[in-house]
């Protein structure tokens, strides 16, 4: 893993998770999002290896098949999933990672990095999601009301993750998250060769 | 031990662990040093309570008999140790604790604790370390070697503890610690009262 930290982001639909990505990165060059591949259309506006990259099936198919996929999933017929050599080499680099991926993605990552950290991203309240959801405008009631017990759901398993961050305002998100990663950087586990210079050195 | 977190700070002679402890308490009502007892002399200048909680052998003795000591070492014939009611109360009222403390004693701390966090204190490069301890001007040649060949085999056993942060200047060290309880208070296992208050309530 380099000197790189790979941190699982997940919550529940309306929690936030991109604006407060958005805003975390914009200032912090040694944070960077994990860019995820998937076989559905572009849609006006998207832009290839930004929002996603955009394949056809048999590419997508390919990869996985030669273990080059981290997770995927697929949803409404379209392949979702996070591709291993970006994620690697941004590791080798010494950056912090983040996959923005769903419960179930987290638990195969966490078996293939040991060392992974995990952050649930919460809403303040099920009342606060629900307003944020009925402020997108683009859902029926009935959809909604699904979108909520599936959120519920979702949070309880929120106790399988490391951390969590309440998402009361963007600010006070991203600089948790921030803690979070500055606090990482001082795991023992993470500064073994500084440790052996300290130790060996002059 | 309510919402308070244990905190175990070690680190070599010289590393300069009361200085960055005393600077970090300053303007953090939230932190708070753990006062051990002693049998020893109380010297001039020292307080009672603050410095350490000054006791004679028999009070002592009696303390660790009734299972009220949470580690204690002796050193030239005198007993140190932490008291453990203070530390307790400390944790309930949902203060972090810092406990200053050898590597030894660390052990048994972790045992009783499970959830307590360690952090190991480093000297930028042994050069520094051999400097602040030389500036002390206190000590003949063979004490200071000796005390550099015992601070090199503490330095070995860093590796045990969670963190690592190194005082390179005092400002990084309490800026280093300052973030590891800030993110250690995200911690999920922390906030499992405040994850099912958003999930069940509205």
């Amino acid at each position: 893993m380099g000197n790189g930290i790979l941190i699982i982001l997940s919550g529940p639909s309306g929690s936030g998770k991109d604006t407060v990505l958005n805003k975390l990165v914009e200032n912090r060059d040694d944070i960077k999002i994990s860019v995820s591949m998937t076989t559905r259309e572009k849609r006006q506006g998207e832009i290839d290896g930004f929002h996603y990259y955009f394949v056809d099936r048999e590419y997508f198919k390919r990869k996985i098949s030669e273990d080059k996929v981290l997770e995927f999933a697929e949803y409404a017929g379209n392949f979702y999933g996070t591709p291993k050599a970006p994620v690697d080499e941004m590791l080798a680099d010494g950056k912090a990672v983040i996959l923005k991926i769903e419960v179930q993605g987290a638990e195969k990552i966490r078996k293939l990095y040991p060392n992974v950290i995990s952050i649930f991203l919460m809403p303040p309240s099920m009342r606060t999601l629900e307003e944020r959801l009925r402020g997108r405008n683009s859902e029926d009631e009935e959809t909604l009301n699904h979108r909520l017990v599936i959120a519920r759901e979702e949070m309880r398993r929120a106790s399988e993750y490391d951390y969590m961050v309440v998402n009361d305002t963007v600010e006070n998100a991203v600089a948790g998250i921030e803690m979070i990663i500055n606090a990482e950087r001082l795991k023992t586990l993470r500064n073994k060769k500084l440790l052996s210079e300290v130790i060996n050195n002059v």
